[in-house]
Order: C-alpha cells, then sequence, then structure tokens
C-alpha cells in the first residue's frame, strides 16, 4: 500500500470522532511498520488524547523506527495534553506522513519544522483535499473567529420548502432525514427562525437510533420576541442550552421568563433585522466552530444576502409542488441581473433514497 | 457476447435515428452469424426502409441461419414499406431476439406471432427497459393519440428561473444548453407562453454544430394574442411552423396578419386560460408525438396543474438568486398539503458541467 492508502485509513478512523472533538478537529493516526499496521488511534473528544499519540500507544515497541501517518500536522505546544511531538521523538518515529498543516496562524508548521530539526524524516500533502475537507469548519473557525456555516435545506423539486400554509411534513425522505440528524450531530450549533419555532415546533436535537450523539446549542432568531414559550426547544433534558436571539426593547416580563430556560442575547437591529455577521462574532466568542442553518425562508434569505455561508447542502424530493404560493426557499429581495446570483462551487451531487442531495460552497 | 451485449448494439445504432423518425420509433438491428456482427441497421427516418431490413441486407446472404437482433418488433403489416417479417423470413433469419412488442395496440404481438407460426425462434423482453424508455414518446403517443409532454427547466439552486426582471442569460451553463438543442432535435414540437416570446425573444429552433438537425414545430401559448410581430419564432427560413394558440374574440386584424407567418389555433377558454387538455388532443392529430415545455412558469404551471406531463428535465445551475422576488418555476396555485404535491418517479441526475440535471416521471 502507498502512502495515500494508508492516509486513507487514517481519515476513515479520523471520521469516528465527528461531533465529538469540537473546538478541536477530528484526527486520525495508524503506525505503520514494515508494511503492517501496528497501532490506530483518533481523537475521540476535547480534553482526550491525540490521535498520534493514542496510535503510538497502541503500536506499543514497535513503533520504534515506524511510520506514522496522521490526517493533521503533530501540535508543537502544550494544550490540554502535552505537545505531540514529543511523544512522537520519545517513541522513535522514523518517518511522519502528514496530510494537511495545522490551519492554525499562530502555529502552523510548527511541528513539521521542530519535527524536521530533530531528524525525522516528514513528507506532507498526502490526501491533503480530503484532510482539509473533513476539517473545513475548524480552518474556518481558527483562521476567522467565525463558525463555519452550512445551510440546509429540504425542498421539492420546483424549490419550495414547505405549501402556503406552511406545512412540510415531510418534504424529503426519511435517509435524507437521517442524514440531518448526523449533520446535526457534527454542528456545535443550529439555527432558525422564530417562525419555524412557532409553526413546526422541532426539537432541533440529533437523534440517531444506537448512537449516543451530542445535542448542538440551539439558537432561535427571535427579534420581537414571540417565541412560544412552551415551545421544544427549551428542552431541560438536553445536553446543550437553548439561545434566543432578540433585539432590545422587547417584552421584559417575557424576556425574564425565558431567561430560566434560555440564554438571550441582545442585538442592536440593523434595517430591523438582527444581524447576523455581528451575531456570527458572537457566536465565535461563545466556542461555536460550526452552525447549520435550518431555515426558514426569512433566515435562510438574510443568511445568503448578508453572505455568512459556508457551504449548503441542499434536498431535493422527488415531488412538484407546483404554484407559486408555498414557501421558498430564501424570502428577501434579490438582485436584478442573473451574473449578480451567489455562485455555488465544488457542487456534488449525493442521493439519499429517491432524493437528490447538492452540496456546494459559497464564496 | 451473450443476448444483452448483442441487443445493447442494437440499441446504440437506434439512438443514431433520434429526431428524423417520427411518427415512427428508433428502432435499430444487428444480424449475428456464428458470433460475429454481420450485418447492422436503423431506421434513419420516417419513409426510409426499417431497421431489420437495412440490417439483413447488409448481411446479405450471411443472414440465412444467422441471429436477428432487433429493438422493437418485427412489423407484419404493410406501411410505407412493405412488412418486415416477410423479409426475416425471406432472407432465412433462423432466430430474432426482440427487446420489446409493439406498443401500437392494434399490432401489437402479431409479428412475432407471425414469426413463430412461421418456425422461427422469438426470444422477447432482451433489454426491454432500456428499449421502451428510448421510444417512451411512441409509447405514449400510439397508446393515447396525445404527445408525450417533458418539462425542461433551468433553475438557480434556490428554484428560480429569472430574476425579478425576468433576466435569465444565463441560468445553466453551456453543456446543459448544448443538450437542450438535443432535446429540442429530438421533439417533435415545443411550447412556449407568450411571456418568454416577447421577452426573451428566442429562435426555438434546434442548433448544434456539424449536425443537421430537425426543428420542432413552435408553439406559442397566448390567449390574448398580444405576441409581438417580429418575433424570432416566425422564422421564415425554419423547416418547421409556427403554431399560435389563441381564444376567440381577439383581435382580428393581427390575426390576419400573423395568419401569414402562422399557424393559429383558436380554442375556446376554461378559467380564463388555453385549456391544455384540448390542445394535447388537438396537436396529437396534427401528428405531433412529442412535445418539450420550455416555459416560462404559467405555463409550467398549467402544464403541471392540468396533468398533461410525462416527464421533467429540471437543470439546476450553481448559484443562489436569493430572495423571493425571482421568476419561479412554475405559477399559479399549489396544494394545501405537502402530501398533495406530484410524484415523481424514477429519479436519475446527470451532470453537466457544473450543472446537475434531475430526471424523473410524472404520473
Amino acid at each position: 500500500m502507498d502512502d495515500s492508502g494508508y492516509m486513507a485509513m487514517a481519515l476513515e478512523l479520523a471520521r469516528k470522532g465527528t461531533g465529538y472533538t469540537s473546538p478541536n478537529p477530528t484526527v486520525g493516526a495508524v503506525v505503520v511498520k514494515d508494511g503492517q499496521v501496528v497501532g490506530r488511534g483518533f481523537h475521540e473528544a476535547a480534553g482526550k488524547p491525540h490521535a498520534e499519540v493514542v496510535a503510538i500507544e497502541d503500536a506499543g515497541p514497535l513503533a520504534r523506527g515506524a511510520e506514522l501517518y496522521v490526517t493533521l500536522e503533530p501540535c508543537n505546544h502544550t494544550g490540554r495534553t502535552p505537545p505531540c511531538t514529543r511523544k512522537i521523538l520519545g517513541a522513535g518515529i522514523a518517518r511522519v506522513v502528514v496530510a494537511t498543516r495545522d490551519p492554525n496562524p499562530g502555529v502552523t508548521g510548527g511541528g513539521i519544522e521542530f519535527l524536521r530539526a530533530n531528524g525525522v524524516e516528514v513528507t506532507e500533502g498526502v490526501c491533503e483535499r480530503e484532510a482539509r475537507k473533513q476539517i473545513e469548519w475548524f480552518i474556518k473557525y481558527v483562521t476567522t473567529g467565525r463558525p463555519f456555516v452550512t445551510v440546509k435545506c429540504a425542498m421539492t423539486l420546483d424549490g419550495r420548502i414547505a405549501t402556503r400554509t406552511g406545512d412540510s411534513r415531510w418534504v424529503s425522505g426519511e435517509e435524507s432525514r437521517k442524514f440531518v440528524h448526523m449533520m446535526r450531530h457534527a454542528s456545535d450549533a443550529i439555527m432558525v427562525g422564530v417562525g419555524t419555532v412557532n409553526v413546526d415546533n422541532p426539537r432541533l436535537t440529533a437523534r440517531i437510533d444506537g448512537m449516543k450523539t451530542r445535542d448542538p446549542v440551539r439558537i432561535i432568531l427571535d427579534s420581537a420576541l414571540s417565541v412560544r414559550e412552551d415551545a421544544a426547544v427549551f428542552n431541560p433534558d438536553s445536553s446543550a442550552e437553548t439561545v434566543v436571539v432578540t433585539t432590545p426593547g422587547c417584552d421584559t416580563e417575557k424576556r425574564k421568563r425565558l431567561s430560566g430556560k434560555a440564554r438571550i442575547i441582545e442585538l442592536e437591529t440593523k434595517n430591523g433585522m438582527v444581524p447576523l455577521d455581528v451575531l456570527m462574532e458572537r457566536l465565535g466568542e461563545m466556542g461555536v466552530a460550526s452552525l447549520l442553518v435550518e431555515g426558514g425562508a426569512r433566515v435562510i434569505g438574510s443568511a445568503f444576502a448578508e453572505r455568512i455561508v459556508d457551504k449548503i447542502n441542499f434536498f431535493y424530493a422527488p415531488k412538484i409542488l407546483g404554484g407559486d404560493d408555498g414557501v421558498p426557499v430564501c424570502s428577501g429581495r434579490g438582485p436584478v441581473l442573473m451574473k449578480d446570483a451567489i455562485r455555488v462551487n465544488e457542487v456534488s451531487v449525493r442521493r439519499f433514497g429517491a432524493d437528490v442531495m447538492i452540496e456546494g460552497y459559497v464564496g
């Protein structure tokens, strides 16, 4: 097997940490001696050992003179755990293969430099594209301090997310909805508008059979503080908190009552709306590294208009609503010319049952 | 090679006739002797020899004792050409492999029965699914007398076919637009609303580099006879005619002027609209076996509402228009409940450059 074959194994291992590691990235590692995989590891959760350490300890004495494949540059600084570069030297690893450098501006390249200075051979850039995609949210977060924003939306083939009465049960099929729960589990937070909460009353938790999921923080955009107080999002049993984002001058009594079951964030309006760019700054400060925007049309429209979106996952269900009175994907004002539409890059397609999912990147 | 391998060759040959054969279906045939292909043929155009005849003549004396693979049951009646079953017997073909029976209710099974009665071994149903898909328009037409209706639409990922000012140049990319010209070439007629003609002024011809295409009949839905008289669809150089479908009581002077460059069909309105079901009947009588509906939103909305649609080809371009003021896929009134949306079956996906095409069948 060549370098990219072993790195593919490390990437596969890394994936097991999805949803548990934030604010750390998912990382996987394998130790290879004489063409045999002798150690495997992945970063299980923030505060737990790094992938390299797990893999080296799994290899035991066989690590001496072996090769280490790791999806992210080993750390060279003491965080919650001692630096991995020390562990690598101590174990006598002869060669380290790295998929991509640590994107953190303060430390990038430092681990590789330290290893090379200490006589370890280092190969970089193996499966780099896939490795960067796997930690795309981490790259955005550590380089900008703001969350990586994904807009998820399920629509009919003619672009409607609900009927004129707001009925959306169900647009997409079971397989798509399962995948959405995986996306929720992998996200630090979910954001919806108050309309979605008041009409659909979703729980916004990640529910997957046979898996101990991590609930995302639930963020409700509610400039007029009109959320129903018995909403399912105010779930006291969830491991994650609920955040209501509102504007000054709202009903103070209601605000007081809600503050018992949710964190309230107040932001000055901009053109009558909650300013999403300011909110992203605040969410970043709160440690939200990845945000899933789930609708409805006003929130999705604003997210695109304010250019906070990094990625889209649009699910197209095999049905035609017909008519122009159903709920569209976006509300708000669009451009005059088609050439001024927002470009979506690196488009890929995936099937979930009869549904078609289109994924792509914005900006 | 097994039966399905030879039939795949016959299907590939049949495809060469696409766009030229109507009201006949495309048909392909190969003659196989001792495992070697010794004859090939396809139906080139209405009035020209049938595929079996071409393949048998291509095989010459080698046809004796050989096997004939043909995508459609050989005809047993004298049409513009003598029956193919006679040719098969005369040539001494020992075995005939047929993909699918002639769907024409009056003759279905007759060719196969005649061949068997005369001592020829016949195998049916090889690659039947693909063969039926290839002539889906013909099956609809001969069984109902109405055209097979395909709705083609190019939209942004958020379901808009144009901006609020009607700008749609270009929603989809070059590869998609090339494929649309192939679809036009393969269709007997194209239908658009008068809004599309007056705003975009399309030629609605099939233009493909290096190919002698067949223009479709251009059908303009124009209940108030408001079409611009200098429209590009009134193209005197095209091999196909233009049809304006209007309602009684329109400007008779304008009607008279237009009748010099287009056929005018007058239909009584139903709820203020041209009744599409009645129109389909009329088009069937005119020999239109396949119809491509190209928009805009009112025509597409009506086509779905009146349940005349058989197939959709929706092109999703990698862009987000944003806002709810762009032109939607359908206009009109949709259902109250999502479960009452129109189902789309046998969904498949194809990429054209960065665009995603979703194809499916309705009803």
